[in-house]
């Protein structure tokens, strides 16, 4: 077992090759020994010098090493699977099957997937960006007219993180807003909000992973204490659901569940060209 | 043409069956329509509402819609193939080769990928961003040991998108420090950056393009002047040479190009278990 080199190999970023292997390779818990992202082999040079790394890896471990990989160009794919390993190629095995489904050819154009082929899109994602980091943790709040989604929640709740992969990811415009102690003993939403309800996603988390956390920032302090936070986090729970905000509890799950949970219910995961 | 709707459907968040779908899409100009991605579907019930909504586009449009799906769970799959589409499942395809391949039983179990299966993994890329949030734009320098790599460049060239990528998607902890004029002028780097040299990654761009984004913050400035820009490009792509300081121009690429590059340079793909 663990005697498996895993190879991730692309003419371009290898990204789709590292998302679906790495998916793929969840379900065989134990083969992975270690593993290579290998972005960028667009000659047949650079093919051949994978080729040997791969050979060289079964050489060393036992198992046959693993290659996932995404070439639209069939010579350099050919030299690749030409290599000791057992090999699949993501765009291979699905291209021709599309072009019979399809009754069209594919354009077998290098690695559009992420190059800058939609320009408003890359654009748009930098924006995004921006205006989370401006609008982060309530610092702005002129431009809320413009945003997708406005995240609350409890200080330390995983707002900014959040923010950022969707802008990043998706392009959307997402602001954060803190809730503080006297919204919580109000039991008001901050007036600021008020006017773009319809945009609000709450997050929350377990008092005792957000005391943890707080721990971090500032040792011993009543605001890390459990108490504190057990407190907010019931509070904020009560606030969210009498002021009919979707919330999620982010405790046992990772940036990408969170945002399409986000995407799902504030409906930013359809697109109509 | 442009007569298709396409699904992402998983029962977890979808991504992997995103990634893939829309590599592969980009290779088919002109058939998608419309898109909807459609996380979570992880109860029979679930999965006929799906199966209806699949249905109901297809009488809208004329070309029968297309399906990318991720279910490790065949039941669920066999209700969304059985909708009238055309069907992809990407674990189907490949999990029966792989338990054949690696004569290993996959573990079935869903959505490994993207849940919090690591925690360490997760935490990671949290303090990541926090990491690239503070060590923002050379705004601290102390803990530039803990740095996986620092962007380097002029203004505006993207260094904290590109920080902040890296961050989240691979927990790899990125400072960036800006190159200033008087850099310019004595062609040194910054003195705080020389400890590090081989953390350093420069980001340079066209000055046609430069202008264009320093216009948006401050329209007519000499700061924003294609002068301005094209002296500063020239210098610090020079800088970057004299130092060997390997970088980028990142004119016409995206995030995830810039950052499989980064990663490739600075050795940052690789993982020994």
């Amino acid at each position: 077992m663990k005697n498996r080199t895993i190879f991730f190999v692309s003419d371009r970023t290898a990204i789709t090759a590292e998302t679906l292997g790495n998916s793929l390779m969840t379900q065989f818990a134990g083969v992975e020994r270690e593993r290579h992202v290998i972005p960028f082999i667009d000659s047949e040079a650079k093919a051949e010098a994978v080729r040997e790394r791969i050979n060289a890896s079964y050489t060393v471990n036992e198992g046959r090493p693993l290659v996932f990989s995404t070439f639209t160009n069939d010579n350099l794919r050919e030299i690749l699977s030409s290599s000791d390993c057992i090999f699949y190629d993501l765009f291979n095995d699905y291209i021709a099957r599309m072009e019979s489904d399809l009754r069209q050819e594919s354009s077998h154009e290098v690695g559009k997937s992420h190059g800058l082929v939609d320009k408003n899109s890359y654009e748009s994602r930098i924006r995004a960006v921006n205006y989370a980091l401006e609008y982060d943790d309530g610092a702005k709040l002129d431009r809320y007219d413009q945003a997708d989604v406005i995240l609350v929640g409890v200080s330390r709740t995983g707002k900014t993180p959040t923010s950022l992969f969707l802008a990043l990811q998706y392009g959307i415009y997402t602001a954060n807003f803190p809730i503080t102690d006297s919204d919580l003993d109000n039991y008001s939403l901050p007036r600021a909000l008020k006017p773009h309800k319809k945009k609000l996603f709450g997050l929350t988390i377990s008092a005792e992973q957000l005391s943890r956390i707080r721990e971090e920032r500032r040792p011993g302090s009543p605001y890390a204490s459990l108490r504190t936070c057990q407190r907010e986090v019931s509070q904020v729970e009560e606030l969210f659901q009498l002021e009919k905000v979707p919330f999620l509890n982010v405790t046992a799950i990772s940036i990408e569940e969170i945002a399409a949970q986000i995407r799902q219910t504030r409906e930013l995961g359809e697109k109509h060209l």
